[in-house]
């Protein structure tokens, strides 16, 4: 692509060609101007088959904002449009249409109310509403959902690895496997979610983080088929970087050579002054050769240098690293933390991939539509009951309990006030017959959870930059039941409806039941 | 972000740290303009779990190449790395380093031999040789990993896909669910694998073809909040595009409704002298849903409307909907293959991320050095046999046998001439005792793979776009073994070693075996 092309396929045009169809078809039937809602929510937490997650961490949100304020229909785009046909050969689009996109083309009557990023959110529970004219609210939806999915997938799949690692440094290391520029939205998603830092050098410079990184194999083969050894090139090496030295151990044989000829290396460091950083291992029984590692650099004299692991980690394979250097440390007669407390872990593929779950199966429905002065309530029937949307223009109410913890997300309609009510009545979802009352005495706190963010095509406040967003989700975790956290199994976090939420679906449904088939209530 | 901080972290620091510490390494080292040979290869066909690929299709190398002769270090790069300390506060980079980044920091002295797309390539078969100073060579890495493994992933699995579909007109609809940006290589590479077409609408156009896409389920929904009915919906989007008429039948009822509704607005076109296009269906029992609809359309007497189906499709799900439309349609006296022939398949999610296997396995491994005026092998050891890197200069032939089709890829050192020989000998990759020979009488052809793409910086070629990179994909195809096409289980193609080749890696590996533990044989 050159740059003209990729600017287009960046553009406004980054979205799927129904939208175009649809925003057409509005403008055509003069639907194109009624003001609407539409909702981004998820369905389900990943499942990665063997381990679930039991919340998500939102993320993606300032790239969406940026990119929207940025796009519109200008020429390049029309052009393209222009010479789009039909199957019969004529114009697809109609120039009166595309007179109005030029005009009318971008995001500037659009506005956002959004959960901000960092928050811990739940399924089904809108975590951003679009508002704003049908035709361009329409096209929004690609673009939006290809931003908030993945960031909020990778931020979960992060937090997640972080709370495995127990704290220890988390680095991100997937830039090769991911999709193509993708990458970049993964290692800030990442960033959000666990991540201390990333090898991706770049996107990290810009978000304001040193990139982290040793080097590879290469380098030692490099020595080595000049015809030197993996010591030559540990040492060059550390010559180099005195106070950056971190060595990849396991080009030849981790334990017979490369942690010899590293604690070499690190003595001569340690003479001249330089305190060496540690090693990196990156193949064989990462436990195993962690507690070797450990007894080998103690004896040496090396008590705070560090053990970085990598190799297909993920919240899993780390959890049984540790569990298994639990075990294996005491027969060697060391304390298992100190192992654990050098570690560093490095983490690719699986968490910019989220591999095992490599999507989230986010959303964006129509919720209510303007009539007049007044929003009606807009539904999607399905045969799957859990697939039914809750209609209408809405408020998330997030309640904590006595112990200041989070207990369940309350969708009500906009103008209910839960928080003015002394018994809060709390209706399942999708049982029928499922519902509870929580005592206001029971609840610490009760807080609204969408804020503008983006008001007729303008960002309503400054980036919070990711240093703020981590708070945020520091925040969040700490008042999330730690059976909401288990890695495996998770507890379900409720999510319930108001009575009159619950009311105005059911209604709607009935009234399409009724209503139903729908041609023979039709004139021919 | 803003254009300029996208421009970094699309541009040339679009790597791993690593990439830059190991270069300044080679530079302070006086190694980094060192002439050498990396290469590109995948170790394993991707593995969906229940299925697996016997055979990939190479993709991505066109936007690898174009990133190459753009990207440079220039002074927004120069001043961020300027700024990075080390662990002690002092510069990393050393302005030495930076004074030659700005001077050679380009691919200018890189050159490419590589298969061309399109190709169907096979595990530890080198699929790019990267030749060039040791230091760019290096910092490539990760963005030549990261643009091709990603495109092959994707192409390969449009490519399966495809085959499952038994060429039905096959869509890709995933952008929603890609990694951001990466929904548009993504794109690109399921138009090369195997898609018809993308309802990508900025990537499509600029690739050359008329992006597609209908209606969503939210068009219906707004013309009923609006107090309409579904056919009011389908009757005012059929007049506006006549000839262009696809309805997604599935909003409240697909049966009841639906597809009632939708031959209703058919016959109304058919009336006015259109040809209705046809149905969509996105959920429920799509093989069941198919029969009935192609029932209904028929007995309207709609021979030729198509019916696209859509929901987390992929080549076992295709697979299965087209086995049970094959059982069920005789019940209903209908011939399956009628029903077949009208399907249209839209593929999102899972071929977009290769759900099941989310990432390829490829790797950039360096194999030659030179040293003087000769090539020097490098090898990595491993403990797994496998994952022993063929060292050396090389050069791969494909060999095809009496019927044409491709029997085997054999691995050489560059100066072989295996098609000058009357008997060609191939070794296992792995396996000591494991070869056989092939006698010539039973080859058609032989073939060289690589071909000279990228020179000293430059294009040496004009990039061949989709529909030739299409026919490559196609012939090669073609020539391979139904067995190793198979969606599971399928037939292992072999790849093999010339004796020449397999006796210097061992001669290698015995080398390091000796010098091993290689702290006994270096002074302290």
């Amino acid at each position: 692509m050159n740059p003209e092309q990729e600017k287009v396929a960046t553009g406004i045009l980054y979205t799927d060609q129904y939208q175009l169809t649809m925003a057409q078809f509005y403008y055509q039937t003069g639907l194109h101007d009624n003001e609407v809602q539409f909702e981004y929510f998820f369905r389900n937490c990943p499942d990665y088959g063997s381990h679930k997650a039991g919340y998500c961490v939102f993320a993606g949100l300032e790239w969406l904002l940026d990119w929207m304020a940025r796009v519109r229909f200008q020429d390049p785009e029309l052009s393209l449009l222009k010479n789009q046909k039909t199957t019969s050969g004529r114009p697809f689009y109609d120039p009166s249409f595309l007179s109005w996109l030029k005009k009318n083309g971008s995001f500037d009557r659009i506005s956002i109310r959004s959960m901000p990023e960092g928050r811990v959110i739940h399924p089904n529970v809108p975590v951003a509403v679009v508002q704003g004219p049908l035709a361009m609210a329409q096209i929004l939806e690609s673009s939006l959902l290809n931003h908030l999915n993945y960031q909020t997938l990778v931020a979960t799949r992060a937090a997640r690895v972080r709370q495995a690692g127990r704290g220890r440094l988390l680095l991100e290391f997937g830039m090769r496997r991911g999709q193509d520029l993708g990458a970049n939205a993964g290692a800030r998603a990442a960033l959000i979610g666990g991540a201390d830092f990333t090898s991706n050098v770049g996107i990290s410079h810009v978000l304001g983080f040193p990139p982290k990184g040793t080097h590879a194999h290469s380098m030692v083969q490099a020595f080595m088929a000049l015809g030197n050894s993996e010591f030559d090139a540990f040492r060059a090496f550390s010559r180099i970087y005195p106070d950056d030295c971190v060595l990849l151990v396991d080009t030849i044989n981790t334990l017979e050579s490369g942690i010899p000829n590293a604690i070499r290396v690190f003595e001569e460091l340690r003479k001249k002054g330089h305190q060496p950083k540690g090693i990196r291992i990156d193949s064989g029984d990462l436990a195993h050769l962690s507690v070797m590692a450990h007894k080998m650099l103690e004896e040496a004299g090396f008590s705070s240098t560090l053990i970085t692991l990598s190799n297909q980690l993920d919240e899993m394979v780390i959890t049984q690293i540790i569990n298994q250097i639990m075990e294996e440390a005491p027969i060697y007669g060391i304390d298992p933390d100190q192992v654990i407390n050098r570690l560093v872990l490095g983490v690719g593929t699986r968490l910019l991939t989220s591999s095992g779950q490599c999507a989230l199966d986010g959303v964006y429905k129509l919720t209510a539509i303007k009539s007049g002065a007044d929003w009606k309530p807009a539904i999607k029937i399905s045969e799957t009951p859990a697939k039914i949307i809750n209609p209408g223009f809405k408020k998330t109410w997030r309640i904590y309990d006595e112990r200041e913890r989070a207990t369940v997300d309350l969708i009500c309609l906009d103008h209910e006030r839960p928080d003015k009510q002394e018994e809060i009545f709390l209706h399942h979802p999708v049982e029928q017959q499922t519902m509870r009352i929580l005592n206001k005495s029971r609840v610490s706190r009760m807080e609204c959870l969408l804020e503008d963010v983006f008001l007729q095509g303008r960002l309503v406040k400054e980036h919070p930059g990711i240093e703020r967003i981590r708070k945020v989700r520091d925040l969040d975790l700490e008042r999330l039941d730690p059976g909401v956290k288990r890695l495996i199994n998770p507890h379900i976090y409720h999510v319930s409806l108001s009575r009159e939420l619950w009311d105005l679906k059911q209604e709607m449904i009935n009234a399409r039941k009724k209503m139903n088939p729908d041609h023979e209530r039709l004139p021919g």
